[in-house]
């Protein structure tokens, strides 16, 4: 794919900015102008990389972090040991119900990409404090990103903190059924600030591609996560990325994704691309809907579908 | 793989049979010998078939007919008006649960591969009968097994339609809330019946070999189905084929599969194999237990998962 | 209370006939005549009857007639048997919904006044045959309401059958779990037609007086049914009598009640009357609006309040 | 009913004191005796109290403090106000689990004896800061238990606080849905403290006496609640007052009751009596084994069966 296909795509895809409808249960996230579409595509065979649109633009990296948080949480504990703690079946609910859970008297999270899941998740790395586990987290990401400039939206840490009682209510969910080793603040200090970092569509395309590229860094060929440990996250993408959208994404576009409420939205096709997109308006699961639209198209034309 | 590491990995797998349990409510299925482990792989590049253990015996096919019913389905009626009528979500419960239905009062089955869509999507094949639908169906599953010698095993049948309660309260549901066109008693007929074929691992891999090859018979190189219903078929097998244990599957897994009570499992490796296993002995949630341990292992060692 | 005053409570409470809406899902009950408020009291002290307004009219009993079914059964098995197979908890859920039992795996119908609790306690209504079944019920009721004329409503019962597919799937998931003896289609056969007897306000009041007479026909003191049987089920009317509505029926009348779809609703007063009331418009929880707004007037002038 | 009578109803029920279990979520309620069995009945006609067992044995009043709660928060806001924030319906689920609201969107807690609704109660009491909230919280209970020396059991509370994660959550879930005016640690400091109130048998026959004499306090004839509140909240008491086994406890008991998981159980015998038992052995639902017994015995014996 050349730029002009993918500039052409993006045209197409930029009248979906106004059918859906930014995040706003923060003010930060409401106000974000709705009308940007950006992609990056990271070619690991070539180590190209390509971007139009609104692809430097910052923005909240939200549940994509639920990635790096996870892969993090199996280099700190190895796999088996995180799945001890959180299955990876898909809850049939919205992203912050733990409906699933209770219904089934289940004893762990039954996925990490739901809230209640990666609240387990984030509680599972490694260290002495929670600024610690948050530095960690963010290190690896950055590495993971490849950038160095990475850094916290004061902004929208502040306002996940402050309206977060949603996840409040699901972490002494986990607390109360002993599920939660660590206390409950510090865990949530963590998980609100790796959904503020700022990330741009290249960073969300350098982290797939990683994940793409089997757990090697393709820009340098060194190893970062383990083989097993890329390819579990990519299933768990696949059957449970985008909330209780999971199997019609996998149904229509067909490779492994990772949304957030703020716009982004993460797509892998293995051994060959990693992908980053932005544009903030969400359908009603929460996803990016002109950021879905774009991956659709985008996989079609470049035959990413891991089903065909 | 050669014949000789085949007959190495099933007999490493052998062992398993005695951990699982056959299929009881039924004695047509409680009483088969619970101490079989049967394979075939179709390579549809070589057109080459490979078998080992109880390939040629022949069992219901049960739940694993709910994938040539979908693929019926969609050919009767296109993609698209499938779809208005069958979502493509896990719906997080047991196969025979419309829980998640119910509390989301969702207009439509999440998904064609538990009982109550299964049954939705059977009223959708065409047929002025619910015998001609029947034959319809079954002269689909001949072509698409390749095996003109399919029939019904009438004890099975017998057996299903007489303890099949929890189905027709499934159907009744549907009815009621005016998601059904035809009349219970008339897709039931369909249902139990399609569930009763008797079929081979052989059988199983053949169909699976379509999948695999984009919706054209390997063996005459013929369309028997779109590219596009075998890549939304595959899809959903990934994300909903073994019930409440679809994701696990995935990831231990990580090719699209799809599973019987009557001990049949399928899968498909996209642009590589169709594979057919059989082991009557079922984990908790109704999947063959050592056919999931034993396509495990043939996964591996073939490099097909998916996500890797 | 004379007759002044209960006309003026009624004429004050016509207004609100036209707030609620008939119940609609057969044309037979849509049709009715919604401007109708009447109401019987018996005085079972006195052996007095007061009748006002549309008293003599004759409606569907609907599921006012999950009670003599009730009483019937326990007369048929002792109490003792019935509670074996039916529990006196309210579902917080609507009549027709099943999910309490499914989420809480339930081995019996949590009460007999949710729809699949009636069906149940309809299956336990002793006869040779469905008809003789519904025969030994229509005498019982015509016994309990001293009226021998009350006969089926044939209109009603063809279409409450004709329609009647979620009551079958619930009868169905009865029987698919082994709770259920009987064949569904001859219980929902005696349900159907238990539900589609004509009564006027004056056979409920009837019934209700031997309720709250201790189990005596208040108008030839000649027992019916027992002491215990009369308290029990005045004592499940008050906590489940009006589905999910029951507290708050509870909470604003105060006395055990029953209503049906038809537009009637029974009240007992414990030791002083029996109450009929009818008026066909619903509120969104499927009881007579107009009827619950006269019983509370006239509860509250006589002082019935059971919890004052 | 005279002391020896009463003493041979405690002496027959004593013996199941052995086949419940104290409640031992926290260790302070674990260690109690368990062989105990104490009642005191008020006598609201002639101001007698009769007393057997262990009737000045100081308990953990737990959830019967909703009671007063709810009174308190009546009297402070007036009944329609708080009708507005908490419904008075069953919900089908054990005390600490918020699954039907969830599951039906409700906009307010079902209802106030379990815990999400209690905690949304103890939220109405006025004060301006959580202390003065208690403090005047204490003030009402010791009034209407007609005892100055009722105190706070400091290990107790303690423990409630540090073990009390889930109703954390229930209270961060009706935060997070804008159903709780005041900060969450501040209305929990209240709730913890509330159910951590030392009282006998004597306080909780106080306090139901009030109830049976329609708000009066029957020893000095002055009125301490509204008419109107005592018959809601007996009314409450009747459909809700024993959790998941409320329906049961009306049907086999017959009074308005209120349990606590400290052995306590509190009647009320509308215009008769105030009973008041304590037994710390509970049944699988949360509520005193023995203590339900001799319930159900003094209430045969006396007559006072409400719906009798």
């Amino acid at each position: 794919m050349n730029q002009k296909v993918l500039e052409e795509l993006v045209k197409k895809n930029k009248q979906y900015c106004c059918k859906g409808k930014n995040a706003d249960y923060i003010p930060a996230l409401a106000k974000i102008n709705p009308n940007q579409l950006g992609i990056t595509l990271y070619n690991i065979k070539t180590n190209e990389t390509l971007s139009v649109g609104d692809s430097s633009v910052r923005f909240a990296i939200e549940s994509i972090s639920k990635v790096p948080a996870l892969l993090l949480a199996i280099e700190d504990n190895g796999l088996s040991n995180v799945l001890k703690h959180i299955n990876t079946e898909a809850t049939g609910f919205a992203f912050n119900s733990p409906l699933n859970m209770e219904i089934n008297h289940a004893k762990h999270p039954l996925n990490p990409f739901v809230n209640i899941g990666a609240i387990e998740t984030t509680s599972l790395i490694k260290g002495n404090s929670s600024d610690e586990c948050y530095r960690r987290l963010l290190t690896f990401i950055k590495e993971i990103c490849h950038d160095n400039t990475i850094s916290l939206n004061e902004e929208i840490y502040q306002s996940e903190s402050k309206t977060g009682d949603i996840n409040r209510s699901l972490a002494y969910y986990l607390k109360g059924n002993n599920m939660l080793s660590k206390d409950v603040e510090g865990v949530l200090e963590v998980y609100f600030k790796q959904c503020s970092l700022n990330v741009t569509t290249q960073n969300i395309a350098m982290m797939a591609s990683v994940l793409a590229n089997k757990g090697m860094k393709p820009w340098d060929n060194k190893r970062l996560i383990s083989e097993e440990s890329a390819t579990l996250v990519k299933s768990v993408m696949t059957t449970a990325g985008l909330y209780d959208e999971s199997g019609e994404f996998s149904a229509h576009v067909g490779i492994p994704g990772k949304s957030g409420v703020g716009g982004g939205l993460m797509g892998v096709a293995p051994n060959q691309f990693g992908l980053g997109i932005f544009s903030p308006p969400l359908d009603s699961s929460g996803n990016s809907l002109a950021g879905i639209k774009l991956l659709k198209d985008v996989v079609d034309e470049l035959h990413l579908n891991i089903f065909d």
